[in-house]
C-alpha cells in the first residue's frame, strides 16, 4: 500500500464544489477565461497551497501547481487536465483529474514525503474549445504550439482571444511564455472519467488508456433531382436519401469492420425537406476514429469508395470535404506497463481501452510521453448532466495514480 | 376532324394572362378568396361570356360556366380544373385544364352547334389548400361533401374559413348551395399537365389517366441512445439513424416492388444533430402512393413490418403514426375508353398512366363518374415557375378534349 491515501470523499467534495463556479444556477457551464473559470482556478489554487504546492497561473490562464522532489529545480511528472466545460456540462469531465492529482500530492504532503521528481498538477484553462471553437488552448499553449493566428479566432461575440486574454488580465504578446521544455517534464498523465460504456460493460472500476484515438471528419453532399413523391415513377428516381441511407449503412459497416474502430454519421440534412417531395440534395457529416492511423485512413477510403460507388450506380453527384483530421495519440508502452502494475496492486483486473474522445495529451505529446488512466462512469454519460461516477472508483483512481506516483522512477 | 378547333395560341396566351393575377410582381402565387383570385375570376368570366356561356360564381367562389345543349336544362358533361395556385407557382398547374375547356366551348359556339347535353366548365377556387391546409374545398364543395368544420380551419393570418368567405361577400351558412345533384352530371372530366416525367419519357403529347393515386402518409419515430461519436464501441450503439437508413432503403425496395406504386421518404430528422454525437432518436416521413388501393395497403403494412424488425433487431423504439390517408380514384373505363377513341384520332398512341398528384376529380368521384387527360409538361416540373408546356402539345389536349366532347353520347 502507499504510504499516504488520497481521500476520495474530498474529491467528490470538490468536483461538487467546482461545478457550483458556472454561467448558470443549477447547470453547469464553464468557459475559457470567463469570470467562472477565474473562480474555479481560485479554489483549485487554494487547494494546491494547502496539499503543500507552489501554485500560479501561467500566461493563458492555466492553473499550474508544483510540489518540489528531494531537491528543488528537478524534472516533474507532470499530472492535469481541464477546468473548462462544455455547456451543460457534467461535474467530472476534466475536473476529476485535477483534483485527483491534488489529492495525491496532498496526501504524499501530509507523510511528508518528497520524491526523486518534481509532481506538478496543471488545471488547463481550455481544452473544450466551446468559447473560440479551437479546442486545446491550454495544453497547446503549454506543449509550445498553438500558432499565433488562435489569437485571432473570435468568440459568439466577436472577441477575439487576444481580446479576451487582455480582458483577463493577461498580455496575448506573451502567450510563449506558457511554453515548456521538454527537459522539464518525466511524463504528462491525466487520470480523466472514460466517457464511454466500455468499463462499466467490462465491470471494471479503471482502465489503462492505450491511445486517443486519431480522427477524420468529413462532410459529404450527395445532389440528386427533387420531384413529386407521387408522380415520378421508382425508376425515374435520382433521390438523394435513399443514396444517402446506403452511404449511412456503409459508414457503420466499414467502422466496426476493425475492432476499437468507430465510425458516426451525427448529422444529415435532405433537402427540400417535405413530406411529398423526392430530396433531392442530402448533407451528412461522417466522424471517424481509431488507435490507429493506418485503419482509419483505410476506413475514410473504403468509405470514399463505397459513397463513389453509391453515387455512380444511382446517377448522382458526390461531393466529399475533409472538415477536420488529427493523427493518434499513442501512449507511452512504459507509463501503460507502469499504470498496470499500480491497477494490478489494487487487485483489479488490467483493462487496456482506446480514448475515442480527445484529451490535452494529444497536445502533450509533443513534448513528454503521455498515459491516461480511465475511471468508470455511469452509463457511459458524459457531456450531460447525468455523467455520474462513484466514490469508490474515485477512490481507486487515486489510489491507483498514488501508487504509480510513489513506483515511479525518474 | 372536329367542325371547330380550339386555338392553342389563345390557350397558352390566356394561361399567361391568368399568371399576372397574383400576390407578386414577377411571381406567381394565387390563394383561395384572395384579390388575386378574384381578379382571375373576372378574366374567366369575361371568356366564358366571350365563348357563349352564363357564367357564375357560386357559394364558395368557384365560376361555373354553362353552355346550354340542344334545350336548356340538360344535365351536363362537367369540364374544369383549379384557379388556385401554390406560393410561386407554374402557369400551367389547373389554369391549362379551364382555359382548354373554355376554347372548346368558344369553338362550339364559333360553328353555331348544340349538343345533346350542357357543358359547364368549372374553375375551383381552392384545390391546392394552400391558404387553409385543407386542400380541395372548391370541388368537396361541389361534390356536396365539405364538412361543415373546415369553416372553422384558420390560414396563416388565424381568419377562419367562414370569416374570409364574409369578408370576399359570401354567406358561409350558403356553402350548401355550392353543392350539385348527381343527376345533373353526365361525368366530370379534367385536363391538367402530368407534372411527372413520365410522358415526355414516352414521347407523347398526352395520357389517359387510369387513377388518381390513394396514398397514405406516416410519420415514424426510432428511438435509441445518443452517445459520443468516439467513445461508444460499434457494438454497443443503438443508432437510431443507422436504423433509419435501413428503413429508407425498405421504402424504396417495397415501393418499388410493383409497377406504378411509389413511396418516398422526404422529410428525416436526426437528433441532437450533431458531428461527434451518436443519433439517438430521428423521425422521417413516408408517403406512399397506389392506384390500387390493396397495393398500397400491402406496401404500407410490409414497411411496418421491416420498420419493426430493424427496430427489434437493433434495439430501439418504434412509433408509427399515419398522418393522413386516401383512397384511389378508379377514373370510369367507358370514360378513359372515349378518351383513348379521341387520343387515337389524332394519330397519337395511347397511353394509361396513374395520376400520383391529387386533383379536383377525387371529390367529383363522390357525384359523377370522372375521367382525367394528362398533358405531357417539361421535365416532369410542377409546382415551380419553371413549369413548362409547348403550344403544340396544349393544341394536342385541346383537340383531344373536343373531340372527346363531340362524340360523347348523353
Amino acid at each position: 500500500m502507499p504510504a499516504a491515501l488520497p481521500d476520495p470523499q474530498r474529491i467528490m467534495a470538490r468536483c461538487d464544489a467546482l461545478a457550483r463556479c458556472s454561467e448558470q444556477e443549477g447547470a453547469l457551464t464553464r468557459i475559457y477565461l470567463s469570470p467562472e473559470l477565474k473562480a474555479a482556478s481560485a479554489l483549485v489554487i487554494e487547494w494546491m497551497r494547502e496539499a503543500g504546492m507552489q501554485a500560479r497561473i501561467d500566461a493563458v490562464g492555466n492553473v499550474v501547481g508544483r510540489y518540489e522532489g528531494e531537491r528543488p529545480g528537478l524534472p516533474c511528472l507532470m499530472l492535469g487536465s481541464h477546468l473548462d466545460t462544455v455547456r451543460d456540462a457534467g461535474k467530472y469531465d476534466g475536473m476529476l483529474g485535477i483534483v485527483t492529482g491534488i489529492d495525491c500530492v496532498h496526501a504524499l504532503a501530509a507523510a511528508g514525503r518528497r520524491l526523486s521528481f518534481a509532481i506538478e498538477v496543471v488545471a488547463f484553462g481550455d481544452e473544450e474549445g466551446v468559447r473560440f471553437g479551437s479546442t486545446l488552448i491550454g495544453s497547446r499553449a503549454v506543449a509550445g504550439n498553438l500558432p499565433a493566428a488562435v489569437l485571432d479566432d473570435r468568440d459568439a461575440a466577436g472577441r477575439s482571444l487576444a481580446q479576451a486574454l487582455r480582458d483577463a488580465g493577461f498580455d496575448p504578446g506573451q502567450v510563449a511564455a506558457a511554453a515548456r521544455r521538454h527537459d522539464e517534464l518525466l511524463a504528462y498523465v491525466e487520470l480523466h472519467i472514460e466517457q464511454g460504456p466500455v468499463l462499466e460493460a467490462a465491470g471494471l472500476p479503471v482502465g489503462v488508456v492505450s491511445a486517443i484515438n486519431g480522427f477524420t471528419r468529413m462532410r459529404v453532399t450527395l445532389g440528386g433531382t427533387a420531384g413529386h413523391a407521387g408522380t415520378v415513377p421508382m425508376g425515374m428516381r435520382r433521390d438523394a436519401l435513399a443514396a444517402a441511407a446506403e452511404c449511412v449503412l456503409a459508414v457503420e459497416r466499414i467502422g466496426g469492420a476493425v475492432a476499437e474502430r468507430v465510425a458516426t454519421v451525427g448529422r444529415i440534412e435532405a433537402m427540400p425537406g417535405a413530406l411529398n417531395v423526392i430530396p433531392g440534395e442530402v448533407r451528412f457529416t461522417v466522424d471517424t476514429r481509431s488507435p490507429s492511423d493506418s485503419s482509419r485512413e483505410a476506413a475514410v477510403a473504403e468509405m470514399r469508395q463505397a459513397f463513389e460507388s453509391t453515387a455512380a450506380r444511382r446517377g448522382l453527384s458526390l461531393q466529399l470535404e475533409v472538415l477536420q483530421q488529427q493523427s493518434a495519440t499513442t501512449c507511452a508502452e512504459r507509463l501503460q506497463a507502469r499504470l498496470e502494475r499500480a491497477v494490478a496492486a489494487e487487485g483489479i483486473a488490467i483493462h487496456r481501452l482506446p480514448s475515442g474522445a480527445g484529451h490535452d495529451g494529444m497536445a502533450m505529446s509533443a513534448i513528454a510521453d503521455v498515459a491516461m488512466l480511465f475511471v468508470r462512469c455511469k452509463g457511459g454519460i458524459s457531456h450531460n448532466p447525468a455523467e455520474s461516477i462513484t466514490a469508490e472508483d474515485a477512490g481507486v483512481g487515486a489510489r491507483v495514480l498514488q501508487r504509480f506516483i510513489e513506483a515511479y522512477q525518474a
